[in-house]
């Protein structure tokens, strides 16, 4: 059955982009993005076959508005939105369902726990999407919606959303971070990043049979102060880099 | 054609049992396990068919001495093996292979880039060996050796070691303390740790085909103030992590 829902994009960044592409090719009419950097909505639009705007004021109306844009943006892209009909989703870990209270009357939120960078693909139906909404009726049209996605769609309060955002920060953003740093040591001494990824891989497979504590190894699960000094002397020139492996050091030993 | 090397393992831990494991497979003879922890060295001699004991003075001749023990324990344990004939070699990323000088004939290095744990089976011919010996003939011996058991066997000198050595702590032991932490965030909301698995799986995959700056995403890089106060606020209760969360994000925006 042809989906026949129709969906504004608000945001034409990482997330607007893989979400409106995975609800396109599901066979969901995307009318419109918008966007103030008319560069990301025309391209972003042409992909799904949509008009662009860089207007607030000429929002077409829709069944559904989606709302892909940064935190610190958000209420004011939700109140410039002069459509008050139709279901308002956003999309952000650690904003609440309550944002469209009094603004708009249907109000609803689709997380999906994911890192998204445009330039890399992404298969949308392995990325778990968070679902909350004011109404049963609401959640199960984000339920359906979500479904023809991604496999994984699961019920959060705003709660346990912010509490998700803030275990993914830890699990992919700084991890990604920790990479970086790896990556700048290693040339500093003319090796190649990439003899790291058997055990960045085995560093990940491990958890999935072990707990990220049973798992632990290297200096300071072993309390090795000779290596831990010697490490943090060669981290020298790099105060900021040497106060993490202190600081990482110290949580690691105190479990 | 069959290895008639000859092979003492000194250490039972999670080096030396996935190492002399690979090496018992690849068909070398393990002679011998020494290791003060009894039960450990016993457990190990009985999957590679080898003698055990916890007294240095019992150290059986062989062609090589392979050293799998901690930083802050090898150069006793060198001492100690009143063996002075062989190869000996040790396996630890900061160590130099100086410590051999004045101690033993001939030293050597073989240094495998991977996490280790005892339960956790792990496929030894992906793991990158790194080879370091005094002469060209002995480290033609750890080359064999080295891709008698691995597909990937390259040279590194002591220095540029022990900068692999710090990158994989990066890469590797402090990843896995992030994931601990989200871990424990998500119990606290009653949410299973598995939920982050495709997050953390496409966070590694994402780096095979973009640089970690370029992958990076998340609040910090965004600048987002408002979902980092928010975060650092609801980490309160967790002093060690609300510092951790800090000073990571602070290095993510200053690149």
């Amino acid at each position: 059955m042809p989906n026949t829902m129709t969906i504004v994009c608000i945001g034409a960044g990482n997330v607007a982009t893989h979400l409106a592409q995975a609800l396109y090719r599901a066979g969901y009419t995307i009318l419109q993005i918008i966007s103030r950097t008319e560069a990301s909505a025309e391209a972003l639009a042409r992909t799904v076959n949509a008009r662009w705007t860089n207007d607030p004021q000429k929002t077409e109306a829709a069944d559904i508005y989606l709302y892909a844009v940064s935190d610190s943006a958000l209420e004011e892209v939700i109140r410039k939105n002069p459509q008050t009909n139709g279901l308002h989703v956003h999309t952000a870990g650690s904003m609440s369902l309550l944002l469209f209270e009094g603004v708009k009357q249907r109000g609803g939120v689709l997380y999906p726990l994911q890192t998204f960078s445009k330039e890399k693909p992404v298969d949308f139906k392995q990325v778990p999407l968070f679902i909350e909404a004011s109404t049963a009726d609401d959640a199960n049209i984000l339920k359906q919606l979500g479904s023809d996605i991604s496999n994984s769609v699961l019920d959060a309060t705003s709660a346990q959303r912010r509490q998700l955002h803030l275990a993914a920060v830890f699990a992919c953003n700084f991890t990604n971070h920790l990479f970086a740093i790896a990556n700048d040591l290693l040339k500093e001494s003319g090796l190649p990043f990439d003899v790291l990824h058997p055990l960045i891989r085995e560093t990940v497979e491990k958890i999935a049979t072990l707990s990220p504590r049973e798992a632990q190894t290297g200096p300071a699960i072993r309390k090795d102060a000779n290596v831990m000094e010697k490490h943090l002397l060669k981290l020298s020139d790099h105060p900021q880099w040497q106060e993490i492996y202190r600081l990482l050091s110290e949580s690691i030993m105190k479990k």
